[in-house]
């Protein structure tokens, strides 16, 4: 069994942490990967109180094991962070923007504050401000991100620049030989997207998983165009690995032009999501969708990377 | 000792190639490589054939180990083919583009060909066209590359589609950590450019070899501007990962209007390479230089990685 400073810290079993995806992360999905000995999260997202509150009840319902949430850090309001906090999470992840405001809050609840960047530079400031995990997430990670670095010399700068924070790595991690590999290049563990989001529990649409498992990682791009569409303000930094689509298609790229014709697009793609219609769906998905050939239950994703890793690396770690 | 299916083919100790880099890995580079257990390779960049037979000649009275060459196949003319394959190459390396015209050739000599590419389709394509090797080159390479794929995912993809074909990493690996990763993940080897950059033998200036040392990841970028200056006609998919600089920070993006402005800026920027002025300097690095710090001979690089790797995989590989 791979003991890290991530089992350690956490009381888990395994260095698998499930990625905090929005809308898909939700309390079934959790629960299992924190049953299977992973750290289950929540995907807050951009806090939907009523979706909260129905996931984080599921959540506590099935499972005593430790958990998290992830907070997408520019979005999130205080309204939402108490509501959150009040189901008395393990951990918290922040991504995507200042922490500032956050550090002491989280620490007040003497819990660990784990925080996902994107980039060396990042990485010394969330240092500096307090984080005890530092996530590097590479630009073939599925979803939000940035396109700056990958995952595998991100993790590596960032763990020779801090020996003495553990870092996990996020990004092209799909099945036990990534995570083996990331945790030779000396990594605590891994957050996993793409494999959880093509599990069984996961609430992404069968259509979406099932499109996930057809296509490769060549299928991906990094893009802002269902940021533009659906009008939410990401920091201009930060894109979204995706599956490409005939809407990709058209306008990634063209975002300008995008924004100008907004009011004649929106309502067309809003039905196609709610019809789930692959030309443009929004499909979020890592590089690593290349080595994801089967829908499986959480708990097996789990033990069948852990018995792969633990045997690709033998007694080594 | 790792022994994998790149050492037992090509008969060399270690599972460390050179990465063909122009104008970087000559003669003295390559022929310690070599000398050292690793597969030393001579970048032939656009074929120079007065700096090929220098450096060349350096080769052949420094080594008599195994050693190859690496063409950037677009640009590859049969004069300079012939030239270069005079001097019995153990191995060569394609690089960007179409291999068709090619492959007989290469065969006829009875050695390995070994094809680097960027993403999964065309490690398909090269794997029906007779590679014997496959060279996984992710984004965050130095030089020139693609910005489609990351390292990590890209080559656990071609390991998991084509299981029988062997693979090397190639990007990101900078160290024994990160060779040990990539053997973990399933690779038999690793291509490794930057490390090599920053050493004495390479062929690069010792301004740009300690600029290198002094730079981190999150400041390279993945750029076109440098060929546009220079008019050499890459296919568009094409970039060049590179130090950012004061010519980067006024030019990338705006290629279009560089191409129209080419007579204004040409000379200044030549003039500026041969005084190896870093504010116009090519300086193509990878993301790995996080973890450069020093020069090194290749001798220990390569014993340093390897003792590293070995002492992280424990006796597991």
């Amino acid at each position: 069994m791979a003991i890290t400073q991530l089992t350690k810290r956490l009381g888990i079993q395994h260095p698998i942490v499930l990625a905090p995806m929005g809308n898909v992360a939700g309390g079934r999905l959790a629960a299992s990967v924190s049953n299977a000995g992973g750290l289950g999260m929540i995907g807050v997202g951009y806090g939907d109180l009523d979706w909260l509150k129905t996931e984080l009840a599921i959540l506590k319902r099935t499972t005593t094991k430790p958990w998290g949430v992830g907070f997408i850090t520019w979005s999130l309001t205080k309204e939402v962070f108490d509501f959150v906090m009040r189901y008395s999470p393990s951990v918290v992840m922040m991504s995507f923007g200042d922490i500032n405001q956050w550090v002491d809050k989280i620490k007040s609840y003497n819990i660990p504050l784990i925080c996902q960047v994107q980039s060396l530079s990042e990485a010394l400031e969330v240092n500096k401000k307090g984080a005890d995990f530092i996530v590097t997430q590479g630009s073939e990670a599925g979803g939000h991100g940035k396109s700056q670095r990958s995952t595998l010399s991100l993790t590596k700068g960032v763990i020779d620049h801090l020996p003495n924070t553990p870092v996990i790595a996020a990004g092209g991690i799909a099945d036990g030989k990534s995570l083996a590999a990331m945790l030779s290049l000396g990594a605590v563990g891994a957050s996993i997207g793409s494999r959880f989001y093509a599990s069984t529990e996961s609430l992404a649409d069968d259509k979406l998983k099932q499109k996930i498992l057809e296509s490769s990682g060549d299928d991906t791009v990094r893009t802002d165009v269902f940021d533009i569409i659906r009008e939410i303000s990401w920091p201009k930094e930060y894109s979204g690995r995706a599956l490409k689509n005939a809407f990709t298609s058209k306008w990634h790229g063209n975002g300008a032009k995008l924004k100008r014709q907004l009011s004649q697009h929106q309502s067309t793609f809003f039905t196609d999501q709610q019809s789930v219609n692959l030309d443009s769906a929004i499909i979020w998905a890592g590089e690593c969708i290349d080595s994801i050939n089967d829908i499986q239950d959480a708990e097996s994703i789990v033990n069948n990377m852990i018995t792969d890793a633990e045997h690709t690396l033998g007694s080594a770690i």
